[in-house]
């Protein structure tokens, strides 16, 4: 696998694998890359010739509004404390992706990506719900770093999990809206096995929050027989933000201690009714 | 040339080009197409092995703000008067096109674009002067446009006159910002005898409009030894919009009865020192 640290490179790599006709898998992550990413990386090497794994924790979608109303100065992304603190570990992320069969990943500075402000980005009309509410210009940032990637990494198959449920709504539109030449294929949730949702923000637990953390796949799970509100209430280190039924969707989103975590999961009409 | 009215179908041909080892011009018009399209036509089919022409009245550029704030429906663009009458002429458009060099034309109705209403575009910050000022929100509409042509039409050189000046800025920090894989060429604006932009909305002018359009240029050339504005004041058909000074360009925007016009040139700075 090789590593690469220029969006040209990325570029010329996977025309160049393009020319010799090989299909092309892209799976975008912002690193600390656990086994959910691992399975992404997975089906894409089995699906494509080449997979290129990205690694960008990208500023613009974190508290993105602070971002808008200051100077584009790098130094300053540290007033986001999730963006400060959000798990790196590259050298391990370069483990994590070979082993799952990726041939290249991409891991490329804020500068590299943003060598000024960018003044042209992309905007998302009515995602101000769920993850949108809490996280005012977080789909903004999303779309506008992913529309990037997408540009850099030419025609594709693009792969994104099922946990960030409203991102992959996002990237379908985004995909649908602007005619990207790109196949976005959604992969399963991938839990423990007392059922959390891996998540590189799991690691910020504590061990008595780790364990508190469960309850958000419980309470997903007691649905409908006991509301989901009702769950989270019965432990003392977790804080609700939403449990909403979108579509055919239960989500939630609950604050762990310091950490804020999400979860999802279908709903399967049969058991319901 | 053929003529293809489905995104689908342009990717296809552009992609089956490349593959060939064919390269790619894309000249993206709003149709109307006179003299000064032909010229970008010419110019891309003398750098490029095919051109693929656009045309394209793209409702999102115009009245944007109205747009915005109704339901998607079609019929409802009929609310910007000078969307409704823009001009077309799409069996001359073919005939333009064919005659200049294109491979391909490709027009699009608007349901093939936009679907439905397009809840991901693109924003452009900081152009909220000139013509961004006189038309808020054009600019919006016309990044997501041409980022959707550039998606849709794939890695490729782009040909942009020097009339919209302000627009030939917009779309390069386009290209930048978003990492497009396309090389934008900006071409030089193409002038009747007596110094008048070529327009497709000076078939719109009387002929007593007609001799006063003239003004614009008038005024640009007159520029250090006379204001703008008083050039433009001697004109009684005109109104003037703004008249400025941006890096090392002249900018004119005025009203002709009717229609709004704009223009632009380099200053030669030797001329004005």
């Amino acid at each position: 696998m090789r590593v690469l640290d220029r969006g040209d490179q990325l570029r010329k790599e996977l025309d160049a694998a393009r020319a010799a006709g090989r299909t092309v898998g892209l799976v975008p992550t912002m690193g600390a890359l656990h086994e959910g990413h691992a399975s992404l990386i997975r089906r894409s090497a089995a699906e494509c010739d080449v997979t290129a794994v990205t690694v960008f924790v990208n500023p613009l979608q974190f508290e993105h509004s602070e971002f808008e109303h200051s100077e584009f100065e790098h130094s300053e992304f540290g007033h986001s404390e999730d963006f400060a603190t959000y798990p790196r570990d590259l050298p391990r992320d370069v483990d994590v992706a070979a082993a799952a069969g990726a041939g290249l990943l991409f891991a490329p500075p804020v500068e590299d990506m943003y060598p000024s402000r960018p003044t042209v980005t992309v905007t998302v009309a009515g995602e101000d719900v769920l993850e949108g509410a809490a996280r005012p210009g977080h789909f903004d940032g999303v779309a506008t770093v992913v529309a990037k990637l997408f540009n850099l990494a030419g025609p594709c198959r693009a792969y994104f999990g099922e946990k960030d449920w409203q991102q992959l709504r996002v990237v379908r539109r985004l995909v649908a809206d602007l005619s990207f030449p790109v196949e976005v294929v959604a992969c399963p949730t991938v839990r423990e096995a007392d059922g959390l949702a891996l998540s590189s923000r799991n690691v910020r637990l504590s061990a008595e929050e780790r364990q508190a953390a469960t309850v958000l796949y419980r309470a997903l799970t007691a649905y409908p027989h006991q509301a989901m509100a009702d769950v989270v209430a019965t432990e003392p280190l977790a804080t609700l933000d939403y449990a909403e039924v979108v579509d055919d969707r239960l989500l939630i989103a609950a604050r762990i201690g310091g950490v804020r975590l999400i979860d999802n999961i279908h709903i399967d009409l049969l058991e319901v009714s």
